[in-house]
Formats: structure tokens, sequence, C-alpha cells
């Protein structure tokens, strides 16, 4: 089959073995394939990867021991536990030491023409949901954890710093709540996307600080990619505040835990989330998933669909195989 | 008055004001005082703090408008707010941007003969607690503010980083909670201590890392006052666990946030807390702090004092009036 393989480099293979589901598997038809910035972080060396790219996909069921599900289309999570460990038996396979996840660690990814996940991964996607929203469903169900770490609500003031494909998706699902929500970024294109969601939008940290005074924002998503975000959300949150962190940060970044400590701020990891929510959200249309599409690609043109994707500034690359 | 003096240096000066009491304010006669790791870090440039040093006392209310007071034995809340920002009105006026804090921040300290507080900081102290117990209200406070921030309980593994004297007193505070409780040192000594007390004890993080896999504590307290112990704390705490940071660390550390991201960990800042409930459980004995006592020294020894509480391994050092 056509996969998009990161070995020395990243190459697109004509001859890649299809995979070969076991008996709890499903074979996965992959209709259509997001780039996430975690690809290309992978791309510049981030968990070693080796493999078949791509986590964020929507496909069509073409092999499987159950039979109702042949012809389902569906997305699915990208952890596999080993069901047998401590984490796994509290029902956190996510966190599972021994986990492989799709794309990422361990296990060929989304962004070929097959993939293989196990059945208990899957969700069904409705026929109302078309594919280009579907595709959306694990970065949503990513932003959407957030509401199920912190208590957020009308009364709150909230930043996220990063204007990105996450940053958005995290600041359409915390202004959900009714708080007063700013996104921080760098692009005018995207703000005035945020904007036209009914966001508050400050362009860089200066002018975020000019709109309000430094230590008042209740709550900070940092979503930016790079180190300096949590330190311009250490500017930004109140005492007793809180910081989600979103995105991987690849080494070690400098962090001013005097200020953590005297202020008592919190700081929250935050990782995947819940996808039967996300598809029902993308189902209800709660959040604009459709506007954050920058460009699509065919498979064949996967190489270049990366490239594209890593320029700066770029929103999400779409690849149809 | 004599008063211990951090100007261009720490000095001795016998012939210092006697502080003038407000109108809301009491006058108080110091009994007893601790020297804390903070006031250490305060004496090597940290908050560019300058006037009488300490926070941690028992004392003697000698002169105020309330004539109820006077002959007290009393302990105080070392934060001052302002009573009027938007933090006071919400009752945390331990985080008013505009607070003082007794030795600490723009206000005298407790390592004199005589220090003010406002009335409203008092607490009494219970006949039966002697001065040598009284005088840990403060830190035992700081250490009891951990169990408003997290849950913990029974069944749940916790270690503590850093066996020093705030540390032994974390340690004391969660072993309350039925939780097994594991101090990680360096020093037999102290060690020794916490094992008395029931508690578990490893001599550094490698032995703590041979009685159990790393990435499985619930919950560390970081309880070191150096970055090191944040490194160590992600190494015990497993995915989904909680670190608390007790310890007051000047300049940047290094952090490794894609763990703190990918394992969904969260980082609590943690500073002083309440001191009503640290004055009933000393009245009650719950903890054991007159084993934390190293040495007792006259003001007029006050430097000496702080010199000895500067060395490697040192527990509390105490200075009387």
């Amino acid at each position: 089959m056509l996969a998009l393989v990161l070995d020395e480099g990243l190459d697109l293979i004509s001859e890649y073995p299809r995979p070969t589901p076991g008996p709890e598997d499903a074979l996965i038809r992959v209709r259509l394939a997001g780039v996430c910035s975690t690809d290309l972080e992978i791309l510049r060396g981030y968990r070693q990867f080796r493999g078949v790219l791509g986590h964020e996909f929507v496909g069509t069921v073409v092999a499987c021991d159950q039979g109702e599900w042949i012809g389902r289309r569906v997305v699915g999570d990208i952890n596999i536990g080993c069901n047998e460990c401590s984490l796994c038996q509290q029902g956190v396979y996510t966190h599972c030491r021994s986990r492989t996840a799709i794309g990422i660690l361990g296990r060929d990814g989304a962004l070929a023409e097959f993939l293989t996940l196990p059945l208990s991964n899957l969700l069904r996607v409705p026929d109302d949901v078309p594919d280009e929203a579907a595709v959306f469903t694990e970065p949503l169900a990513a932003a959407l954890q957030v509401l199920g770490q912190v208590e957020v609500g009308p009364e709150n003031r909230v930043a996220v710093i990063g204007d990105g494909k996450l940053g958005l998706l995290v600041a359409q699902v915390l202004a959900t709540t009714g708080a007063e929500v700013t996104v921080i970024g760098r692009h005018p294109k995207k703000l005035a996307l945020a904007a036209g969601w009914g966001l508050c939008t400050a362009q860089g940290l200066d002018s975020a600080l000019r709109q309000s005074e430094p230590g008042t924002w209740d709550l900070v998503a940092e979503c930016t990619g790079n180190p300096e975000g949590l330190a311009a959300g250490l500017e930004l949150i109140r005492p007793l505040g809180t910081i989600v962190l979103k995105s991987t940060i690849h080494g070690l970044s400098s962090v001013d835990l005097n200020r953590v400590v005297v202020d008592e701020i919190r700081l929250v990891g935050s990782r995947c989330g819940p996808y039967g929510t996300a598809l029902r959200w993308l189902q209800a249309g709660r959040v604009d998933v459709t506007s954050l599409i920058e460009a699509r690609y065919p498979l064949a043109e996967g190489v270049r669909a990366l490239e594209h994707a890593g320029r700066r500034g770029v929103l999400k690359v779409l690849v149809q195989p």
C-alpha cells in the first residue's frame, strides 16, 4: 500500500506492507487524515518514532471478525494499552506504561491507505458528520480534556496562548463555558478567525498585557509548542490560578518555579481527551473546525503536505489516501 | 531595641528603633523566634529584603488599643494585605499584590526584641502549648496547606523529597492521612527521626527508586529548596499524579515539561497555610516539632545563630531575645 513512512528521512513508499489485523483488530481504509504539530515534532526526532506517521484520521472498516463493523465509518482512540497493568486496570490505558499509539509510539499510523486498531478503540461516525469534521475528533478530544481537568465558568477570564491548530480548538472549547476567552497569538489571519467566533484577541503578549494587568487571568492554556509559552503564562496568571500545558515541548524548559510557589499557581499537563464527547460536539456543530482547514493533499503528495504543514502560521493540512 | 538587621550585611544592632504600633496593631515582645530556610535565602539576596529578619515567632502582646490582648501569648499570620484589592476582598490577602510580610517583604520581622502586627493577624496560644512548640505555628501551617490543595488518603503512596525542617513537617502532616509516606533525604540523622515517627525513608533518590519503580508514586512533595528536587519528583510521580512544590527556589529551573504534558502531571505551588489549624495540631500533639530543634541562641548571638542554621543538614535553630 501507499504510506508516508519515517525512517532515516520521510518517504512516500508505494509498496509498504498492508497491515494484518489481529483477532480483535479492525483493518481500516483511511478516508482522510490530518497533520498535527506532534507529527512535525516527530520529524524533528521526538520519541525516535519509526514507521507510518499520522494519528488523526477518519476511515472505513474493511475487515474484522465482527461483521456489524464492516463498512462503518469510524474514528479511533490512538492509544492502545496492555489491559494488564495497574493503570489499564484503573481505566487509564492512555497512560499505560507499555502503551502504543498510532503514528507516535511503536505502531504504524494513519498517513497510509490502511491502518489497524483494536475494535474497542473505534467509534462510529454519525452520518451527518462529514469526513472533514470527523478528522478533527482526536484534536478536539485533546482540547476537551481541559474541561475535565480544571473548573472554568462564566465568571472566569481565560487566556489561550498560541493561535495554532490546537490553540484555536482549545479557545473555542473554553468559550463554550461562558468564560471570557482571549486568544494571544502572532498571526492576524488566525486571530481574525478567533475574533469571528466572538473571542477576544491580542497580537502578542504585550498587547494582552495592555488589555489587562499582569497577574490577573484566572486560567491560561499554553498551546504554543515552545517554552516561552509558559513564561508568558506566568506573567498573565493570577495568584492561585491554573496554567494548563497543552503542547508537548521537547527537552528541558526554563521555568520560574519561585513564582509558581509564592503565588500558589497550578500547572496541569493535558494530553488526550474524550473521543465520544468530541464526536458529539462535532455532530452538534459546537465548534468550528472546517475554518481551520488550510490545505488538502492527496497521499501521493504526502511529503509536500508535511512540508506545507511545517511552514510558520499554517493551520490544518489534510491528506487523502 | 536589640535586632538582627539585614542591610549591606547581617548585623546585630543594639539601638534599632522600637516599632510604634498603629491604631489597629499590637506591639509584641518576642519570646522565641525560629530561623527558616527562607531567611537563609533572603541573606543570599532573595526579594532584596532590608530590615529586621525573621517571621517565625511566639510573643506576648505588650501594647495595643484593645485591653483584652495585653499580656496574651500570641502567634501571628505573617502576611498583611491591603484589605482593598480584589484578592483581599476574596479573602486571599496572603496573595494581595501590595501585601507586606514580616521579615520577608517590606516590614520588619521577628528576630528582634519587639515587632508589630495588626491585631487581626494574631492568634492566642493555648496555655498548654509551650513556646518551643508555638514557634512552629507558621512552618506547620505551611505544611498543612498541602492538605487543602490535594486529595490524599490511606490508599496513596507519597514521597517527600527533602529531609529538612519543612520536609519533615510536611511528611508528618501527610502521614496523618494514613498515606504511606517515604521521606527521601541525604542525612542519616534526619532520616532516623522520620523512621522514628513510623515513616518510610530512603537515602537518596536511587535508594527510593530501588524500593519502587519510577513513575509509581501518587503524590510527591518537593521540599529540597533546590531545582533538582523537581527533576527527582518527575522521576517518581505516576501518570496523573501531583507534585506539590513547597520550597521557594531562586531563579529559573530546568523542567521537563514534556513529561508533565504527556503524563498529565499536576504541579501545585504551595506557600502559607492555616495558622489556627496549626495551633490546634500543636496543642493536640499531632506532629512532633520539638525533635526538630537543633540549637537555641540568645538574640545577642543572632549572627552566629544564622550561621549555624545555614550549615548543611542543620534543622531548626531558635533565637531568644
